[in-house]
């Protein structure tokens, strides 16, 4: 499978004129090989990955058939690669190589081409193939899963910090490497920031709580939200609750394949404005998960992606009032050739 | 406190001839400021952050006095505040600034001289003052307390992966921000593995168990590395457990002023050569740590970096053995103008 990822790289690398492309961004030659250590990784007519000692045997465990350089500096050993491989205009990812780095490659190559590519791999990781659609769909049940015993287990008293401490427990016991971003559990008016830290604050009666999280399983994340409502549920809490949901639905339900993200974040943006919460909207509609918790597509109002059949995107509308607090809710959701279909099943009675 | 390194930034770009100083580094950025959300730092008659409106708060909060733009791209208003300032020739951190990035800086800076820095920044921070060390002593209590409950609670047959969970925990709820990276906890023939992951592993009776972990507090970190034995003590353990920690006291006897960080990581190293275990020893001896866990100096075989009053460094020997398992203790020195002090004591009873 990785091969043929490789292999799209080389298609493009031609069309492109490139003899070579220094691949220096962990989570694209992870993308490319398997391999999950530090380095980087050269592809020309073969591939290399440029690592150190440290990462000799998970190399050869992750990226079987992958050639590994492991005695040298990452960057040293890759531009003797590319020295050898005789490449005339060698490509490099302009927002993934530091001017330093750069430098150096520019000094050790001398006579050689250097041309700066943009994310090239970052785009082609945005579809999803049936392997990668696998683990996400896994890491996500990790994730409700634990989700479910932690809802079910949860007492009012609690700090939001231990809280989320059980929320990991749960998630790393039931099978997730670790969380796929710090967890947030945000209680009461502390629900207003969408990237609230779970702090000393006690979840009480009465309180809306939002709760973000994800599993990492095998490299692939998962994210979901889910605001509760702890003990009896208010006027006002359930009314902005519903308004969500319901954008959310009319959201899941705009995401097919050809669809401009743009669009899909406008038709929740425009339930929430029909029920009076649009101010409070204060982020974007959502973003592609994979490998990296926040990667392409964009959905966003200024966006200019297009959904494609095999990406893998969030859909999390939300309202924050200020020193009241908010509601979230976040499915992750698969684009198909026919209806989106949705991965997270966490409960979500309030 | 954070204005005087700004002072020592502004003497440094005047020695360089330089007007302004783009810093794209978030440690560096948090050091020199104190805010410590997303943003790169424009330093030149005055300081600028540059951010987005999700950090508009916590700037003023973090950095109080240290003026703030929150409207647009990070890079874009830096540049619009580079190009106002009207200094000639500009530096920025090379190994922090991405050639994508650059080129917009140069783009957006035309007749503008760019001058590339290294990590002058870095290496100020190097030497910590007195409330540094403060923060760095108190992330040292927090994680040696919990270690202490910890300790007392483990019993055998539980996994490294849950261990670790729990210790985590306890630094938690006593104070920590979190780990300051992730825990190891590696018993039996996985403490050959330096940077071992918690597995399923279970600690069992008569397994030597690696645990390396430490706390954050405001950004500053701690690092500690016990290794624990659970039930008996074999004789081959006790020895190589004996040789590690005479090599450690060694070392830290040796990690004065003026010291070559060279010749401190040499004492250590003598001193397995000296009960055969030299070459089981496979990494250097340490590394400071400050905001991030891993910063200057570098204590190893190869390093040109000598040891300053208030530096914090680990000293870490270890002995690893494929198949059998490790021993690895690690304190965290502060380097003064007596003696070493060491601010990690969490305790050491095999």
């Amino acid at each position: 499978m990785s091969s043929r990822r490789v292999e799209r790289v080389r298609a493009w690398l031609a069309e492109q004129d490139l003899g070579a492309l220094l691949v220096s961004s962990a989570p694209n030659v992870r993308w490319l090989t398997g391999f999950a250590g530090e380095g980087m990784l050269v592809v020309d007519n073969g591939a290399l990955i440029c690592t150190d000692s440290r990462y000799r045997v998970q190399s050869c465990e992750e990226a079987p058939g992958v050639e590994c350089a492991a005695d040298g500096g990452h960057l040293e050993q890759a531009i003797a690669r590319l020295a050898a491989c005789g490449a005339a205009r060698v490509g490099f990812e302009a927002p993934h190589l530091s001017y330093a780095n750069w430098q150096k490659l520019a000094e050790g190559l001398e006579g050689v081409e250097l041309v700066p590519c943009g994310d090239e791999i970052r785009r082609l990781r945005a579809v999803k193939d049936t392997g990668e659609v696998k683990l996400i769909e896994r890491a996500a049940s990790v994730a409700d899963e634990a989700f479910g015993q932690w809802r079910a287990a949860l007492e009012p008293g609690i700090s939001e910090r231990e809280a989320a401490l059980e929320l990991e427990r749960l998630m790393v016991l039931g099978g997730a490497e670790k969380p796929s971003f710090e967890i947030i559990v945000a209680a009461g008016p502390n629900g207003a920031k969408p990237h609230a830290r779970p702090g000393p604050r006690t979840i009480d009666v009465g309180d809306l709580v939002v709760v973000d999280w994800g599993a990492q399983v095998e490299g692939y994340c998962s994210d979901c939200t889910r605001t509760l409502l702890v003990g009896e549920v208010g006027e006002k809490q359930r009314a902005i609750w519903e308004a969500v949901r319901e954008a959310q639905l009319a959201a899941i339900d705009a995401a097919v394949a050809g669809a401009k993200c743009a669009a899909v974040d406008a038709v929740a943006r425009e339930a929430l404005r029909g029920e009076g919460w649009e101010r409070e909207f204060s982020h974007g509609l959502g973003h592609g998960v994979g490998l990296q918790v926040h990667e392409q597509p964009t959905l966003s109002q200024r966006s200019e992606d297009v959904l494609a059949p095999g990406m893998v995107v969030t859909i999390e509308p939300g309202v924050y009032i200020d020193d009241w607090g908010g509601v979230r809710l976040e499915e992750l959701v698969l684009v198909t050739e026919q209806a989106p279909r949705v991965l997270t099943h966490a409960p979500y009675d309030l």
